[in-house]
Formats: C-alpha cells, structure tokens, sequence
C-alpha cells in the first residue's frame, strides 16, 4: 500500500531495539517530510559507521580502525587498574563522572545460560590473558551490572583469579543517591546494610 | 572520547523525534556490533528516502515520484467520498481497518496558533479548491483527531463548505472498544452520551 522506499524504511527501522512498528512508522514518516539535507547526514554516518571503525585489541572499547582506544592510548591514565565492564556504553557512563584514571576491560555481553552465552562469546578469556601476562596490573574492578547475570559474571572471573596475586574489587551496591529508603527493594536496602561505611 | 564516526551517528539519531541522547548511545552501539548487511540497507533505505517519493497532487499522501498516490490511481475507490486527516499515518490506520473505500486528503498538520500554524501551512486551500472543482465529491468526512485543535480545524473546514452542496460529516467520538466507562474521562463520557445511537 505504501511506495517500496518509505515500506524498505519502516522495515529496517523497526528492527533496531526499542522501535517497534509504530514508532518505525513515526519516525519514517517524520524523516519523508525533513528536508533532505537532514537527512543525509543520518545514512552516511550509517554507512560509514563501520568503515573506520573497530575494537581496541586491549580493552575491546571501541577505536579508530588498526588502532589501539583513545583511552590504552593515553599516558596519564594508571595502568595498574582495570575496571571490567560488560558494555561500551558503561565505559562513557564512566568516563563522564571524570573520576576514574584507570583502564577499561570491556567483555561485550555477561554469562548467560538461558540466552546460551558462554565465557567463549564473551571477552573474557582476553581479560585473563591481558592479567596474566601483564605485572603491573595491581587492581581489577569488576563493574559488571548489580544483576543476577552480572553478579555471576563477576564471580566466575573472580574465581579465575582467586589463588593469584591481584586485587579484585566490586562496584558498591547500596541506596542510590536521591533515593528513598522507604521505597529501595530489600536487596538494594540488605546491601546498603552490609557494606555500610565508616561515618 | 568517542570515534568521530561513531559520535556523529549518535548525534544524527538524537535529533529524530522521540529518541533521546540516552537512547540514541544504545541504537548506535547496536549498529555498530551489528553486522554490515544488516545496517548497509537501513543506511541505504535513508539515502534513497526521497529520491523516488512525493506527494500526491490530489490527495498529498505519499506517492512515487511524479505519479498519483495508489489509493487516488485506483479505479475501485469511491471517488464520492473524501476522508480528511491530518497525517499520512492516518491514513495508514484507516487503510488498515479495511472498512473505508473512498479517497483521502492528507492536511499535513492541524490549525495550531500556539505553534503558529495557520491554513496557509496545511493543505486546507488544496481541499477547498479539490471539493470545489469537483462536482461528484458528495461527502467529506472530517477525521482530523479528537484533540483541541482537530475540533478547531474540522471546524474551520466546515464552515468553508457549510452553505455549499456537500455532506459534511465527523468521526464518531467516544468510548473506545474494551475501555472502561468507569474509568473515562468526563469529555468523553459526555460525547458518548450525547451521540449515543439506536440499540
């Protein structure tokens, strides 16, 4: 019923997480009536998007291709942390809080049984590689998410280094700032309880 | 921080409507784990938009370069009766129902002053000069939305044709099929009531 362009363009939107038919809809007839000089920057980035592209042979962050991460790259950051992170996403959530002058270890995913993913899918196995071979590594801070897959993530690479000589840390779990302790769920308020800090 | 290519994608996607920066991040972090073949097509899908689209001259629904829209080319369509929307999407829904076999006419928008928009932005002289020239329109269904400024322009458009030869008629309004009147809002229930029909 609709011309094959506008149809091909609601297709493939709404194949991207988090668009279903409607919004892809929206958001293609929004992009039919933009001028075409809005436009075009959208499809090339999308088509250039991989090209110069690729992933840092360290920490798996995203780098310019053949080319080690701004972030390994940079030689005032402390080589003798790594904070593991399951996304790149986390590395920019990070990153923008300034407060972290570590390095990265980004695993691309967290251990999955019922979705079938392995330490094999994962970066891991590069994470235990990179620490093993490397002795100025000091601290690993396993930032995996406060999930049940996360939390599991983080266990199984703790156990890989528990009888070496490294320091391992977890994120703190507790009450989010501006939070409600009249509406926390009780594991949040159990953490918050258990790792409670020195005044 | 981020690769220039991967920063830009990430703005482009931010500026369509309903996608924040947030969601933006995740959408392009996405396409670039993505394999090329998947995103190749969405790029291209964007790029070739407009190339071969326009407006239809009758109706100003979407349609093939330089062609009349489908439903306007098609000769089973009842040419008597002329649905009048605001959107292309609406036009979209109301195909959908597959109860509707008249014509349409796309508006491309509703009378808004607040926002500044006046006849002259939408397609209402086009319909008025349609329906005027055309002696074999006999109705015209006003199915802009039941918000303040439909009423407005369904309004506007009935007084144009209100001492001319033509059946002007209005979506019905009121309570929506598996709502619950409980629940309803009072202009609804009112307009439920008022346009109640025979049992």
């Amino acid at each position: 019923m609709l011309p094959a362009s506008l149809q091909t363009l609601i297709d493939e939107l709404s194949r991207l997480p988090g668009i279903g038919p409607k919004s892809a809809q929206r958001l293609a007839v929004h992009l039919l009536r933009s001028p075409h000089q809005r436009i075009k920057p959208l499809g090339e980035a999308l088509l250039n998007l991989q090209d110069g592209l690729s992933f840092c042979e360290h920490c798996w962050h995203v780098a310019e291709q053949n080319a080690q991460c701004k972030i390994c790259n940079d030689p005032h950051r402390d080589g003798s942390q790594i904070c593991v992170v399951e996304e790149v996403l986390d590395v920019i959530a990070i990153e923008k809080t300034g407060h972290y002058k570590g390095l990265y270890h980004v695993l691309h995913g967290v251990l999955s049984p019922v979705d079938g993913i392995t330490a094999e899918q994962l970066k891991i196995d590069e994470l235990f590689r990179r620490v093993d071979n490397n002795l100025d590594i000091k601290e690993l801070i396993l930032a995996t998410n406060p999930s049940l897959e996360g939390e599991a993530t983080a266990l199984y690479i703790q156990k890989h280094f528990a009888d070496k000589n490294i320091k391992l840390t977890r994120i703190a779990r507790g009450l989010p700032i501006g939070s409600d302790l009249e509406y926390a769920d009780s594991a949040t308020l159990q953490k918050a309880l258990s790792h409670r800090t020195d005044f």
